[in-house]
């Protein structure tokens, strides 16, 4: 076999376990949206049966001889070449899959459907009791999956090098440690002002006009509703089923207008990363946003860095105005801007503002740290969670609802990996906006125009069409010409809430 | 290995079979409803993937050894258990896929691809040069495809024996000659009799509120929302995603009732037979409908023999007034009625009365034989089709759009084994209604006061549950005691249009 005969067949192979995953997306996508209660129990066998065949297909010893066979003419082509980027990534997951057993596999991908639906069924029962020694399965599994990964300075660097490559449990607590230290600090300056008066974002916010207003700004950012589309869910989320087919879903609050309107902003900010992907990586590994981190910093930036902006709103708030002719009372548009930007403590994560919300993330990386340590057990948790949030937030849930339990993380198969990624998203967002911003000429005065073209053109250039060409470092550094640093996001913070609350 | 192991795994082997099939059918659901353009792609290579699979699983030997293994312990616990009726059906299965060569299952499933893609284009605009050579193909695949099947007394008898378990083109055309023989005379009646007025079926019909009337028919009909869902597609069909999950869709035309009302009632039809089947046989091949006729003998008794009955309409005539205050011209229930039953001739198969229906089916089995058969060219089908509906139907369709394009039949595959189980279907369902009339009481009174019951449990009883387990011909026997007949059918026609029409 010549090198190019073997290099077609990886790709044939990559390409049926990439459409295996975008078959399990389609099932995954229908089971969120449309389901009926009678068809969740074949689903998960159905999602188990993809999930495996796609491990199979990865870990078949064929796919090692292949890339051992291709290794050096891809490698010939440059590193930033897309072939030695396709060897070096295929070369990642094939040897991340080839250490987990096939059986292990099958038993978390059944602990975790078992577990979602007990979740789904026992948080608005307040029934942490019903969650609990599922809860204990988890991070046993997750103790078990870490271990398969030998050879690390600290076993749980795994399960974060297996989100965030390269990034270590002792990187994620010395950047939430500085993190810690500079918000802190605004917090409790922001805490000595008078509260922001945010009342004009109740009101009557017919589902219809929210939709049809939150598709006009995200077809404008760039969202192609041509190769994507946009439904409600209890939970708003981004998926792709395949190429040309990259999906978002969000939720309408009738009275109250930011809801939906900055989870349909923050999930096409994720898609539209999708979305730019170049089409040559298509059928390949490639063909995704890097990391979870990465992706959560294109997600912020459209919601916050943009949407969240005085001269984003100085083009759009006349618009929302004339979308709601019932509500607003009359506010205008700084009154607004300092209404969605109002810092508050609060129980929820995903409703936490800006500057708070990273203490919901450093609580959780901190407990599921515990946990995976033996320190905490399950069965303290909810009295871990209550004290913690009290000391870090000033706030006590009543209960476990939106205590414990309000997060689906650890109720979805597996504890550690998953919340650094928020945080280092929101690092990286202002570090990716300083950069363009650096670049693209007055941004400010674009944004103020409702002209996003330019910055969609920055990130499409920098981050989106390289899929996962490279790793978050990599792209950082090639993006901004700098590593990562929390310096450009603490400097946005500080700037923006030191003008909203005159500190 | 014990023969209950064996047992076991061949459960696991067919189990997994069936989910790769609910998984394409998932698939194929979406692709109707809501793909977004640009994802179509990426999607005929998933399902071709899928369907792949799946027939790669059902072909393994060790599918064949575990029948050879199992085959004498099933059939000792007599003909009609369960296991007797699975090795019988996973035998017949599993020998008809095995016939067949992957490479030619992965090359049907492109074309298939292709060709219906190309006619959902080429049909709005009346294009027949566009899918003329892909049609070529199909006709092509359609004979290589039965050639996989020797041993037929004629060729093409594999293909009906495909779809109608035992039926041959021979019995196809003895019984469509005799069916024919009584129509024609019928049809030569009626149209010496005065036109029926159906101009209250034209008006304003608000779509939501023909929804909602249609979903609280077939509601109470028994179709459980609980396990299943309606939403709108160009063409309405039922589509079953799994265990709990069967699915219908249907259409609206504003102007006019009885287009979206009829094909929901049709659609729940289907869907009810695949909700009826015994949980027990899930997980194998007899947990669907027997065949094509079978089932659609179930979707037109629902449309037909009950929703385009006068008792049905003595009940739910009030309600329709109601729902649709603004329309119905003030018609009485007879005149509404007569006016959902009239016959006249027309181009449109799926449009077409009860009487002249069959002679849309007859005309499309013709010419699909005499294609099979060489004995027309594709070039020259168009032609054919308009000579054939004049000579029938007394309509000449005055383009390809309403012509030889109008069905997707001919351009989703294969030629052959689809059109006939329509009318098989018709004949069937006027058997059963009768077979279930002689054992229910009186179902008109039933019918007349809302109440289905009685006669969803007969057919639950003696069909539904069954699944797979018998072949049409011993379904019919089992439920009505009698072979096959077109006598219960034409008895069924002529006593209600000579009503109708005063013969």
């Amino acid at each position: 076999m010549t090198v190019e005969a073997d290099f077609t067949q990886l790709k044939e192979r990559l390409q049926a376990i990439e459409d295996l995953h975008g078959a399990e997306a389609a099932l995954t996508w229908d089971q969120a949206t449309h389901i009926p209660r009678g068809g969740v129990e074949a689903r998960a066998r159905q999602l188990a049966l993809l999930s495996s065949l796609a491990h199979e297909r990865l870990t078949d010893p064929a796919v090692g001889r292949l890339l051992d066979s291709i290794t050096p003419w891809a490698e010939a082509q440059g590193a930033d070449s897309d072939a030695a980027a396709l060897v070096r990534v295929a070369r990642r997951d094939y040897e991340r899959a080839t250490r987990v057993p096939p059986a292990f596999v099958h038993r978390l991908a059944e602990h975790t459907s078992t577990s979602y639906h007990t979740w789904e069924r026992a948080r608005p029962e307040n029934d942490f009791a019903a969650v609990r020694p599922l809860l204990e399965t988890t991070v046993e599994l997750s103790r078990e999956l870490a271990s398969f990964y030998p050879g690390y300075a600290y076993p749980y660097d795994a399960l974060i090098d297996l989100a965030e490559d390269g990034m270590t449990v002792q990187e994620v607590r010395r950047l939430f440690g500085e993190l810690r230290a500079g918000l802190v600090p605004l917090i409790e300056k922001i805490r000595s002002r008078p509260e922001v008066d945010d009342s004009c974002l109740d009101g009557d916010f017919p589902e219809g006009a929210q939709r049809a207003f939150g598709e006009t700004v995200v077809r404008a950012f760039g969202y192609d509703f041509g190769r994507g589309r946009q439904d409600k869910t209890a939970h708003p989320f981004m998926i792709k089923l395949g190429r040309g087919d990259v999906r978002i879903t969000t939720r309408y609050r009738a009275d109250c207008v930011s809801d939906g309107l900055f989870s349909t902003l923050h999930e096409a900010g994720h898609a539209m990363y999708e979305q730019g992907i170049d089409d040559a990586l298509d059928g390949t590994p490639l063909f995704h946003g890097t990391t979870a981190g990465v992706h959560e910093s294109q997600s912020r930036l459209w919601e916050n860095l943009v949407g969240r902006s005085l001269p984003f709103w100085e083009h759009w708030y006349p618009r929302l105005k004339e979308a709601f002719p019932n509500a607003l009372n009359g506010a205008g548009v700084e009154t607004f801007y300092r209404a969605i930007n109002k810092v508050a403590p609060s129980l929820i994560r995903v409703e936490a503002d800006e500057v708070t919300y990273n203490l919901h993330v450093m609580l959780r990386f901190d407990l599921e740290m515990a946990l995976l340590e033996g320190k905490v057990a399950v069965a303290d948790l909810p009295d871990a969670w209550r004290e913690r949030i009290r000391a870090d937030l000033g706030v006590t849930p009543t209960d476990d609802r939106d205590g414990v339990m309000q997060d689906v993380h650890w109720y979805g198969g597996i504890v550690g990996g998953a919340f650094q990624s928020y945080t280092l998203g929101n690092v990286m967002s202002a570090q990716f906006f300083a950069a363009a911003r650096r670049s693209v000429g007055d941004l400010d005065a674009q944004l103020g125009a409702g002209e996003f073209g330019p910055l969609r053109d920055w990130l499409t250039r920098n981050l989106y069409r390289h899929g996962r060409k490279f790793t978050p470092p990599e792209i950082v550094k090639r993006a901004t010409g700098e590593r990562l640093s929390i310096a450009p996001y603490l400097g946005y913070l500080n700037t923006k809430y030191g003008a909203i609350y005159g500190l």
